[in-house]
């Protein structure tokens, strides 16, 4: 698979697809409000733009990639009623995803979206300032947009996916495992990290170059608490449950051993102190903020944290955390295995969940870094 | 219908679609590489922007939606290559369409793209200049981009569309046409004429906002040589013989007659007298160039414009042709009509075509008229 041509959300609105399975990345995105609150202002403040360029990077499709527009419509709006700027700023928002995104159905969503945009601000007695969406297709390890051309980049739940599964893992070198499991090799872990920093690194050294000086980005990121890449937890664990479903399906010949072997899933979940290093590295970016925090990786526990109990419960949530993996996991999997497996695979997962649940001590949770940046001026 | 949110070529890659039946929307883009060219040397020579900003508006999704964007590199190029400017400039091109175009079809064509780009270039012993392409959904009678960031806006074979059924055209008022044909009263006729005065100086309002000053934009329409609308041949005998299809089907009871009567295609074809009066009223823009050019109507025709004679050629013309105009209509027959009629219609209309080829004393022509305007510093 060519991550950059084929990886994408499983599209549609239908039972398993993304639009209908990603409350967890909404609940990230509804996090950093503040963040993207505060990083307008300052810019509205510092740079006063006749125009703010706003781009997303993973925007996805679905009912996520339009809330954090609406959000920073709303900062821009609440702004321009605290000031008494004469010339009102208008907004061009850039939209990007891999080409395999469906930028069809964020284009026909977008009709629907004005009128909503137009009731919330007329609710608060606003105006909505002028905007224009785009929509950019391309890898955010390449090069988007023309040098100092935006204000501000915002990424959520995107970042840790890496460009390609890490360079130099082949074969069986991760026998038995699907990312950094238990019986990982150091070596492998250790390719793992390589490609999240060669990545991460290109990313802002790109984005440093399309930045306007005293440009801002938000990103956000599933990432680790602890320092350790083995016993990482949260997302960790759920590779771990998701490989044993694979192991599950080998025994019972509907999957080769060397396909389980030789799938690795491009992913790495940083910790809070290598994003820090990475971003230090840089040399052309301040560290406004660095947030971490730990969120229910069950999709129906409401956005207060509290999680539900019981054995109905934990089955409901194995359901509904596979439901959210297989929707982002899909076309890897198709893609690698087949298409034949996936309705099993992502039962027998969801049966590992509701096991683990039911057994665990502690409540497995996700870790959500965000951070918010500055160019330099 | 609403045009605005439905209307759209027909699309994916069959026989019916647009992609394999647009060859003569690909010669009027041919037509016009002068004028863009020049439009490209001017800007750089009196502008030179950092980073070009260039807009495709109608861009459709096909073969020639990346045709125009080819020409304009290659156009940056060779400039490039004759100057001496030490940083090179950079180029971001946004192609519009409505909302219903095939975007995720555009998008997942860059990749081959960029490789015959590459190659042209090489081939030249030239590099490309860096450059990005985006999507912009939405009508171009509405505001698309912010206010002065966009240097060179063209846009080829949509312009005659008009964003509605002419205002007041309601129920039989146009009975037994569907577009100006001979039957048509006159004060239907104006009806259109009045669309079209209204949708295009909107267009030229909107544009001159989004320009920079001194910016330039090259216009391709299809279009009338003679003043008179009734008898202005090309396109609007075209639609003289698909109503006849349609009252072909009427006999046979396959279309109710006030379907028929209802049906009027949103289109007006002006003359450069219409466009130049038009363009002068704007007051912001001066015109450099109007080419009117003859085309032959049959896109089987080569490009050099000689047709090719004979019975047989006559009915790979109609066939030709019909299949040209179904890939344009056919959203819009849908919805008003039904979808199963459409194979039978454009059948009868085939063979319209070619017993009018066959008993032309003159033949049929399109008049395509360009229009190469400058925005005032």
């Amino acid at each position: 698979m060519k991550i950059e041509r084929d990886f994408h959300m499983t599209k549609g609105d239908g039972e398993t697809s993304y639009a209908g399975n990603s409350r967890i990345q909404r609940r990230a995105i509804r996090l950093t409000v503040p963040m993207v609150e505060k990083a307008i202002r300052e810019l509205s403040m510092d740079l006063h733009p006749q125009s703010m360029v706003i781009a997303d990077l993973g925007c996805s499709s679905g009912p996520n990639t339009l809330l954090f527009i609406s959000t920073a419509i709303a900062a821009i709006c609440e702004n321009l009623a605290n000031t008494t700027i004469e010339s009102p700023m208008d907004a061009q928002f850039f939209l990007n995803d891999l080409p395999g995104n469906d930028f069809n159905q964020i284009f026909q969503s977008l009709e629907q979206f004005e009128q909503s945009i137009a009731q919330n601000c007329s609710h608060k007695g606003l105006q909505p300032p002028p905007h224009y969406i785009v929509g950019v297709p391309g890898s955010f390890y390449t090069r988007l947009f023309p040098c100092n051309s935006v204000h501000l980049f915002h990424s959520s739940f995107s970042l840790m996916w890496l460009s390609q599964v890490p360079e130099h893992l082949d074969g069986n070198m991760n026998e038995g495992n699907i990312h950094i499991g238990e019986t990982t090799p150091l070596s492998v872990a250790k390719l793992y990290q390589d490609q999240f920093e060669k990545d991460f690194s290109r990313f802002l050294r790109m984005r440093c170059k399309e930045l306007v000086p005293g440009g801002h980005m938000v990103l956000t990121v599933l990432g680790r608490k602890s320092n350790d890449m083995f016993h990482a937890g949260g997302m960790t664990t759920a590779f771990e449950l998701l490989s044993k479903a694979l192991h599950a399906l080998v025994a019972k010949g509907n999957v080769e051993k060397r396909e389980l072997d030789s799938f690795n899933v491009p992913i790495y979940l940083p910790s809070a102190h290598e994003l820090r290093q990475l971003v230090q590295k840089n040399e052309l970016l301040d560290i406004g903020d660095i947030h971490i925090i730990s969120t229910s990786w069950n999709p129906i526990d409401d956005d207060s944290g509290l999680a539900v109990d019981g054995a109905a419960a934990a089955q409901a949530a194995g359901k509904s955390i596979s439901a959210t993996l297989r929707a982002v996991m899909e076309s890897l999997i198709v893609s690698h295995f087949r298409e034949s497996i996936v309705d099993e695979l992502f039962a027998v997962f969801a049966h590992n969940i509701t096991n683990h649940i039911e057994n665990e001590i502690e409540k497995s949770s996700l870790t959500v870094i965000s951070l918010s940046l500055q160019a330099r001026q």
